[in-house]
C-alpha cells in the first residue's frame, strides 16, 4: 500500500496526528470515537485495538498498517492501527477495572506512536489516558506517560533529556519546574538548574509554536507569597530563582520575574507574557484549571516530538456508560496540531 | 445635632459606612472621591483630613461630628469626620513618599473607626490602603489593618480572638490559613488547631451574609498536589487535614474535604460550594485575582465587625496624578453592605 510519497518526503504538518488509544478499560477509546464522531479527529489515527474500538461505539473501522495509508482510508470510518501486543480479546475483560493485560496494550500502543515518529510517519502524538496500576500490574517500569515517552525517546546508552509539563488553554501557558512532589519536597527541587532548564525547555518549544514574536516572553512565578516581598517570606527567590532568570536572560531569553504568583496568571492572562513557569504544581494548574478543566490540555515539554493529552484520567466510574465528554481531547487534538505547525 | 433618633436605638443596616481615608500620600482620599462622585459611597462616611480630600479632588465636603448626623450632609457634598490626630496641613507632606505623620494619621483614621464601632455607630469599616513602612516610621506597633484591627477590637486584659483574611469576588470566596510566611513557613502553620480555627470563623462569619442555605457549604483545599494522592505526595492531608474537617463536621458544619487544590476553586466557582479554605496565601489568591484584581475584595473575618477593603497597595507610583482606579473600593463598599446586611 506504500505507493503515495514516502513519508519522509512530506512535511511535518502533512502527516497524521498519532492517537494512542489508552487504557480499554478507561474512557479512552469512547472519547476517541466520540471526537471522531465529532468531525474533530482531523488527519488523525489511532494506535489500538479495533474490537476495543468498537466496543466503544465505532461504527465503522478501517484498519492501515502505516500512517502512510491514512488517504486510503474510506469517509466516515475511523483510521486504526492495530499495533502488536494489543490482542483483540481485551473486550472480554469488564469496563473500569484495574488490569494487568490493559496496562501492557496501553504501554504498547504508546511504544508503537513512537516508534512511527522515530520513522517520521507521524505529526504529533496525542494520547488518551492510561491507568498508573494497571501499567504497574502489567510490569511497566514507568509511573506515567511522560517518564515512558522519555525513556522511549532516548537513545540507548544516553541520559534522557530533561522534559516539562506545560499545562494550557486558550488563553494560558504554564510550565512547571515540580509536578507529583509533596509541597516539602517540591520546594527543595527548585534548584538553579531546575528553574534554568525549564526556562531553556520552554524557550525551545516555543520556538514551534506560532507565537507573533521570535522570543516568547516568559514570566517566572516565584515560589513564596508576594514572591519573597525582598526576602521578608522566604529567600528562594533572592538565592535560587532570581539568579537563574538571570542566566537566562544572559543566554538571550525574554524572561522576567520572580514575580508575585498571586498576580502574574491574571497579567499573562491579559495579554502581558507568552508562557508563565510556574515553581508547583498548584500554583501552575489553579488558573488554568479554574475556568474550566475542559478546556486544559497537557503537553509534554523537551521530547524530540510534540506530545499532548487531554487533562482528565481513565475515569473508570463513568467507563462504558455514554458519560465521557470528549472536549478536552478534543482540544488536545487541536493543541497538538498548532504547536506541531512549524515542526519541533 | 443628637436630635436624631439615638444610634443605638437604629438597627445595624441603618447605619453608615466608616470609611477610613488610608495613608494621605497614598492613593486613598482620590479613590475616596472617586467613588464619591460615582455616587457609589452610599450611606458612607469618610474618617480622615477635610484638606486631604480636598487635595484629592473633593469639591464640597461637609464636616460632621459623629456618624448620627450623617443625615445632615447635603446632597452633593462628601461627608467627613475629623478624627483627632489627623492635621489638616499634611497637604504640605508630598504625595507618593512615605512620611511618619502620615502613617500617624492613617492610624488615627482606624483608631477612630474602631471606637465608632464600638459604640454602636456604625454599620461596618471600608479601609483605604495605608503604607506599612509609614506606620513604622510613625511608631505604629502592627504591621497592618488586620493586626490593629485585632488589637484595637479586643478588650484590654482579654488574649485577641483570632482572625483569617477573606479574599472575595462575585463568584468566589476564599479563606486563609496562612496568609504572609515563606511557602515553608507556612507549611509547618498548617496545624489542626488553625484549620479548626479557620473553619469556624468562616462558618461564624457567613452565618451573617444572606446565603440561600442555613450553613454554608464550606471546601477545604488540601496542601500537596492531588491533596496528597493517599500519602504519596505529603501526608499533611491525612494527619492534619482530614481530622480537622472531622472535628468541624462533628460540630455540624457543613465542610467538605481536602480536596484537589488545583479543581477546588473551579468546583465553587461553578456553584458547589459557597466558601473555600485554602492553606496558603497563593493557592487562596491565584483564583481571586486570576479575572481581574479589581473584582477582589479583602475581608477580615474573625472581628467583631465587618471590615472590608480594596485588594490593592497604596500605589505611591501613580497617587495625585488622577489615574487610580475606584473599582476594588467600590467593591469593598458593596460587600461591606452586604456582608452587615444581617448583623454579625
Amino acid at each position: 500500500m506504500n505507493t503515495v510519497p514516502s513519508a519522509q518526503s512530506r512535511t511535518l504538518h502533512e502527516l497524521p496526528l498519532l492517537v494512542t488509544m489508552g487504557d480499554p478499560a478507561g474512557i479512552g477509546p469512547e472519547i476517541i470515537v466520540r471526537a471522531f464522531e465529532k468531525g474533530e479527529l482531523g488527519a488523525a489515527l489511532v494506535l489500538g485495538s479495533p474490537a476495543v474500538l468498537r466496543r466503544a461505539g465505532s461504527k465503522m473501522t478501517a484498519c492501515i498498517e502505516s500512517p502512510a495509508d491514512l488517504h486510503l482510508v474510506p469517509r466516515g470510518c475511523l483510521p486504526v492501527l492495530h499495533p502488536p501486543g494489543v490482542p483483540d480479546d481485551l473486550v472480554n475483560l469488564p469496563l473500569g477495572q484495574v488490569h494487568a493485560r490493559c496496562g501492557a496494550a496501553a504501554a504498547a500502543c504508546i511504544e508503537a506512536a513512537v516508534a512511527w515518529m522515530q520513522s517520521g510517519q507521524g505529526r504529533a502524538i496525542v494520547t488518551a489516558p492510561i491507568h498508573k496500576e494497571a501499567l504497574s500490574a502489567a510490569g511497566v517500569p514507568y509511573p506515567g506517560h511522560t517518564e515512558m515517552l522519555q525513556a522511549l525517546a532516548t537513545p540507548a546508552g544516553q541520559a534522557s533529556a530533561p522534559v516539562r509539563m506545560m499545562l494550557a488553554n486558550e488563553e494560558l501557558r504554564v510550565v512547571l519546574v515540580t509536578i507529583h512532589l509533596s509541597l516539602r519536597r517540591a520546594i527543595e527541587a527548585v534548584t538553579f538548574d531546575a528553574v534554568l532548564q525549564t526556562l531553556l525547555i520552554a524557550q525551545r518549544a516555543a520556538a514551534a509554536w506560532d507565537l507573533p514574536r521570535p522570543r516568547p516572553r516568559i514570566a517566572v512565578a516565584g515560589l513564596n507569597p508576594h514572591a519573597g516581598e525582598g526576602g521578608l517570606f522566604g529567600d528562594e527567590e533572592l538565592l535560587i530563582i532570581a539568579p537563574a532568570v538571570q542566566a537566562a536572560v544572559a543566554l538571550g531569553l525574554d524572561v522576567t520575574g520572580p514575580l508575585a504568583p498571586d498576580t502574574v496568571f491574571m497579567r499573562a492572562r491579559r495579554g502581558e507574557f507568552d508562557i508563565v513557569v510556574a515553581m508547583t504544581h498548584d500554583h501552575g494548574l489553579i488558573p488554568v484549571k479554574y475556568l474550566g478543566v475542559e478546556q486544559g490540555v497537557n503537553v509534554t515539554l523537551g521530547l524530540p516530538f510534540v506530545r499532548t493529552s487531554p487533562d482528565h484520567g481513565t475515569a473508570f466510574d463513568i467507563a462504558g456508560r455514554g458519560m465521557a465528554d470528549p472536549a478536552s481531547l478534543i482540544s488536545a487534538l487541536r493543541m497538538a496540531k498548532r504547536l506541531s505547525r512549524a515542526g519541533l
